[in-house]
């Protein structure tokens, strides 16, 4: 029977393959929306796929990534991304016939790349990034409305089925996320501008703080709000940053090429003591950022 | 009368030159804690001189620096860097014999020189720094809490009388800072490292983001938490942080060069594909963001 347009897509069996704190919300969110009327959750620890099936994030637990999407019409692939593309190879023989495969990873090109390369033409694979998350992680920290009002950028490629498309970014709205298409090389290219970016540099502050602080401990005592705010990312993981950034690292090193124009633009002008020429180009950082406060 | 040890050293009549945000801030606390007997604020604005009476941030109200310091034991200068380079010019010739002047401007060695260079001997100048602050800004958002628990920096030079930089710090301990002395070197070197630089860095950062949006407007979609808290202290005042930069160029520029030491050590361990490497550097500096959040 087919769906009225107001209907939310709902699938019969959805397969999510690590079950953390995105993994978990996104099983918390299906089930609470009723968008999935099985999920299958897979992790690795035992204590991991109890504290899922008690919080009802998943509706069945398994150890095995082949035997949980044999059955499923959707799988969600929730891992860093270096584990991903594991998760792909482990589950290329398993998949049914006309499964849409979709991933959380925080880079696209490298996934999508090895998604084409492994997986078998009777299924589609469309790359995702929930731009959602919290210092927190685990299952323990999953929340149904982890999503909500959250971009969720796809990024299918030229042989993408327009049909599977569809599907997903119906699913993602009734998730009450935003789906935003673009390709996995644009995607690569703005997250590293607007995510990888500024980590490297939260990284590098605190590390030449850290040196500073050798010669001058006194430097910890004045690292005030703004330093904090600026340098919180840095507290990331460190193993999974190492992977977005290994996996990045063409677009990451060539925006790092033009920030370091855009700081040289501003050391220019102090060395030139051209104060105007400053204030301009603070002007126009200052403006740019309160717009951006103004679209929340 | 001699004061007991265990009294806060009060004032007879302190003056605040420039009544916002921290000069507002600071006549409340001095009048909370009975720790002047008239405080005596000089503004420009009309507007501002009756805001500061009537919110009690100020006993007296004047537009004339000179005639507001003649009979002050205490003057603050509470303005951006280079007001406040002329605020010591306006004052110079008024100020009293044995009259303690201080300042609370974000670099201290163009200042410190300037007024070694322009008062009197007859009176002690010893630069200072509350590391406290608030985005919002003017005597309307003045609190008297404000620096309860803050740093406050105060950079004292070889001729500074030992018992006027006590009774400084104590007037400080008072206001519920904690004072932490420096000479004007090494205030300018710290705050490159731990302010001045997170700026530049935080304004070249929105500035590249402003470039990749004209071509992918997408890219502010998806800028989330993390860069809105990398990127905020770019919202500062333009026209102040250019005479911050100009006025702590050398320090700043100095810092830039290791800073951008740090980038490199990253950016050469993802050419190289140095996962380990590069994952000990990220490690490095999770571990002292977290040390930092411990401290406070």
């Amino acid at each position: 029977m087919p769906q009225a347009e107001s209907e939310p897509p709902a699938f019969q069996t959805v397969a999510i393959i690590g079950v953390g704190l995105i993994g978990g919300s996104l099983g918390l969110a299906l089930k609470q929306r009723r968008l999935a009327k099985r999920v299958i959750g897979v992790t690795r620890r035992a204590e991991t796929l109890q504290a899922a099936l008690s919080c009802g994030a998943i509706d069945q637990g398994s150890h095995d990534p082949a035997e949980a999407v044999s059955e499923a019409a959707l799988v969600f692939l929730c891992a860093p991304v270096k584990t991903i593309i594991e998760q792909l190879e482990a589950i290329k023989s398993s998949l049914p016939a006309g499964c849409l495969v979709t991933d959380v990873g925080s880079t696209k090109l490298e996934i999508c790349s090895a998604a084409s390369e492994l997986l078998p033409t009777s299924v589609t694979f469309i790359g995702g990034h929930p731009m959602a998350g919290s210092e927190a992680s685990g299952v323990a920290a999953a929340r149904a409305d982890l999503f909500e009002q959250a971009t969720w950028l796809l990024t299918p490629t030229g042989g993408t089925p327009g049909a599977s498309l569809d599907r997903l970014s119906s699913l993602i709205s009734a998730l009450g996320a935003k789906p935003l298409v673009m390709t996995p090389e644009e995607h690569d290219e703005l997250t590293a501008a607007v995510s990888h970016i500024p980590h490297l540099l939260a990284a590098a502050l605190v590390n030449l703080t850290t040196k500073v602080s050798e010669e001058h401990p006194e430097a910890l005592e004045i690292a005030a709000g703004g330093f904090r705010d600026m340098t919180r990312i840095a507290l990331g993981e460190p193993g999974i940053w190492r992977d977005v950034f290994l996996s990045n690292r063409e677009a990451v090193l060539s925006q790092l090429v033009e920030l370091k124009e855009e700081i040289e633009r501003l050391a220019d002008r102090m060395r030139d003591g051209d104060a105007e020429g400053l204030q301009q180009l603070l002007a126009e950082a200052a403006q740019a950022r309160a717009k951006l406060n103004n679209r929340q």
